[in-house]
């Protein structure tokens, strides 16, 4: 049993050995995602799904919170609508897939499959927008997106992926804004919150805001070798779009205006930082709140356990199902309980709850926790209050963990010797003072890799120098190696 | 008011004067979906999407409930994938979008976009099923889907459309059978206790079977011009796709079987089938299950309402909201009670509540059916047990009115001059007797429109004669014209 547990485990490599060789190891021995025949594209399998499922409903619920609505827009986008806004197709153009066929003609237009939804969306808001009491418009869409990627991860960057895009039009630039760091901050709860993954919220630089936006803002999270994830964006578009669709509406001194639009994105690239933010060398160490399971539940087979013991698990697992906890009962019998246990752990289940004959004489049942591997015989009354204890306890633990691990990762540097140093090895983040040129900026990444991540709102730079140039800064900015 | 309400009720053509015009006025005019940028492609709506994702829930819930996991499998087909089974590629390669560049180079290999993924399924499928432990796997993914459509119809028939799609594979033909009708069963229970709609559950003909099934089953619902639509379908794959895809295992008795594989699938046509089934010339009648709103209060401005109406408004929206109820208040002032009456019946919605000074004064609240128009004045204590009742009794109304409509709308035909006569006009399903051949099949199918529906499980024909041919008949199916 103890062997095979070995060999079961031997399959990851350690994350000391080849961080990059681990993420891609936990993500296919837990299931969570499979390779397709299709060049740069994922399958996310069951497992995986699910949690996404779970972050979606999160997102979803804070969504309609705060008066969004969704809605489903054309999969395709005409080339003369992706044209219109100047930036945007440069951004996107190099990077779509085309459709030139359907049926069996060639398309006198040729049709681009949605990088993002701006073109589509922005149409259609120009066609229902009339007057300032049409406003705000606050739309969400959950779709499928496609960028043509040549270097593809699991998760992280493929050529199609799952998010949800937010798109809305205001009176004012002032609600547009407001809009757009509301929504900044949904996301920052969220990743927070739910996936317990602690988070710097700001504002992008020039050079990294989306293509069309007036401003871009990110949440950005810290991976375990020490490098960033940009975990969701939120844009200011001012009037660009607006602009370049015509979305234009009758204010309310009667005057015709342009509205204001932001857009905001979230993708299944989450479900790849939750497990880079938290897995260890035995895998998946899940958040309870969106673990597919929060319990499972292992019998010990010894016996006549399937008289004694299965029953005892079953009114267990009725009893956590009915308190409201996700919880699987793994009675197969092909397997043993130490195949079970690291089984489990790989898939990061929060919590394992072990039950045998010697427990039941006891009225016990054993519990152990995924992220600190303690164990604890509790007794079977009132287990239901006790695991509901206990995962808020893992939830909160792993956030705590994760928010020591970025501050033990993120240093101020005050001369670029000292910050090329900081820069090789596992970094983290660096906050630096900028002084807001591009040259400085592109200087930097040429040199260390390290790009702004984002300007925290709340730091200025009194007397400040730049990193690089030591002119006078304008902002104190996060620098980091990113995914 | 008066005349504000009977303008707003015109822009619908009567459902006797136009049929067809009438549905296209209703989903425009409800904000149900709206005609893109982009050719036979719609907009889902915010209203609309709604009651997509109401019906979506109810599917889900059930599809977990019979032991099925969500998954998402990638957009693209390559073109030599979709050719491996030969029926299906003949079905499905005249009307697919080809996509033939990304980024900026041409592709190899084009790429298809899913027309409906068991190409790509069959292909995971064979890599992940080794033995029968693998087996059986219960897949369901939710996505968009394209077919080049020539004619198309908002939620009827457009390019792309959203549905979910279960995929399954399993050991033995009689579990392959045994789930096909399980989800047969799925969705008659979900038309006819979430949509009220009653529907005929059968196999289709041969010749209207899914390309690449051994059987094909439907449900078909009756929508009030007389036409029949398809509801969803579920497909007894056989090995079909097995062999194609080469997903072979282990059997228990160590050799190396095939897998029996079924698909079936439900889309947003199902909105469009709620439209027809229940709407009237004042517009959507929607069953309280699917319906956004299921109650909308309007309070009536008299005096100084929005001291003394508007405040109860608010109590009683707060006290259904807490009982579950989806609720409304439409407390805009730019628009009178007339106004929102016709429009919140334009938009279906099961239940309305008034409540003005006079109400109060009696303790009391209007509430007005959308079905039957009845109104009643109900005591404001125990208002949220009221409405929760009433909405049952609508549920069930409008279900059992269907079905009326239903059996007054389904004849057995005698002859072929009888047959040829009831499909003139608004014929509904006319059960016939019928040889079991393609030629009569094809022949009822041009001389009289009527295409055969499904054949019913539990009815034979002792002795009974082909409509058409007159030689000894096989079995009873539906005739019906179809959408």
């Amino acid at each position: 049993m103890a062997e095979k547990k070995e060999a079961f485990v031997k399959e990851i490599t350690p994350q000391s050995e080849d961080f990059s060789r681990w993420y891609t190891d936990v993500v296919r021995r837990a299931e969570l995602a499979d390779y397709s025949p299709v060049k740069g594209c994922m399958v996310i399998r069951p497992y995986g799904y699910a949690i996404w499922e779970l972050i979606q409903q999160a997102l979803d619920r804070r969504f309609k919170a705060t008066g969004h609505v969704n809605a489903y827009f054309p999969l395709f986008i005409p080339r003369s609508l992706l044209l219109k806004e100047a930036d945007h197709v440069e951004g996107f153009a190099p990077q779509v897939a085309w459709v030139t066929r359907g049926g069996n003609e060639d398309l006198e237009e040729p049709l681009v499959i949605r990088p993002t939804s701006e073109a589509i969306i922005g149409t259609m808001f120009a066609k229902w927008i009339q007057s300032w009491r049409d406003l705000p418009i606050l739309i969400n869409q959950w779709a499928n997106v496609v960028r043509w990627e040549k270097v593809t991860r699991l998760f992280l960057r493929t050529t199609e992926f799952l998010w949800q895009e937010g798109h809305t039009a205001h009176e004012t630039e002032a609600e547009a804004e407001e809009e757009t760091l509301r929504m900044l901050g949904v996301y920052q709860d969220v990743a927070e919150h739910e996936l317990a993954m602690p988070v710097f919220a700001g504002r992008k630089s020039e050079s990294e805001k989306f293509a069309g936006a007036a401003r871009t803002y990110s949440i950005e999270a810290l991976m375990k070798d020490g490098r960033a994830l940009q975990a969701g964006t939120s844009h200011n578009l001012g009037q660009n779009f607006a602009r370049a669709f015509d979305i234009q509406f009758q204010a309310r001194d009667k005057s015709l205006q342009y509205v204001w639009g932001t857009s905001w994105g979230a993708s299944t690239r989450l479900v790849g930082a939750v497990i880079m933010t938290h897995g260890d060398d035995s895998g998946l160490v899940l958040p309870p709140r969106i673990a597919p399971y929060q319990v499972v539940i292992v019998p010990i087979p010894r016996g006549d356990w399937r008289e004694t013991v299965l029953p005892r698990a079953r009114e267990l697992q009725a009893g956590l199902l009915n308190a409201g906890v996700r919880v699987m009962l793994d009675d197969r019998d092909a397997y043993t309980p130490g195949w079970k246990y690291a089984e489990w752990e790989l898939r990061g289940v929060p919590l394992r709850l072990e039950i045998g004959p010697k427990d039941i004489e006891r009225s016990q049942v054993v519990l152990v926790r995924r992220d600190s591997r303690e164990k604890l015989a509790v007794p079977m009354d009132g287990v239901a209050r006790t695991v509901a204890t206990l995962l808020e306890d893992v939830q909160r633990s792993i956030f705590e963990r994760a928010l020591r691990f970025r501050e033990d990762h993120t240093t101020c540097a005050s001369s670029y010797e000292e910050f090329r140093q900081i820069l090789e090895g596992r970094p983290g983040f660096v906050l630096a003072p900028w002084c807001g040129t591009e040259e400085c900026e592109a200087e930097i990444k040429s040199e260390t890799q390290a790009t702004i991540r984002n300007m925290p709102a709340d730091r200025g730079t009194p007397g400040g120098r730049c990193i690089r140039c030591d002119r006078p800064a304008s902002v104190d900015v996060y620098f980091a190696k990113a995914y």
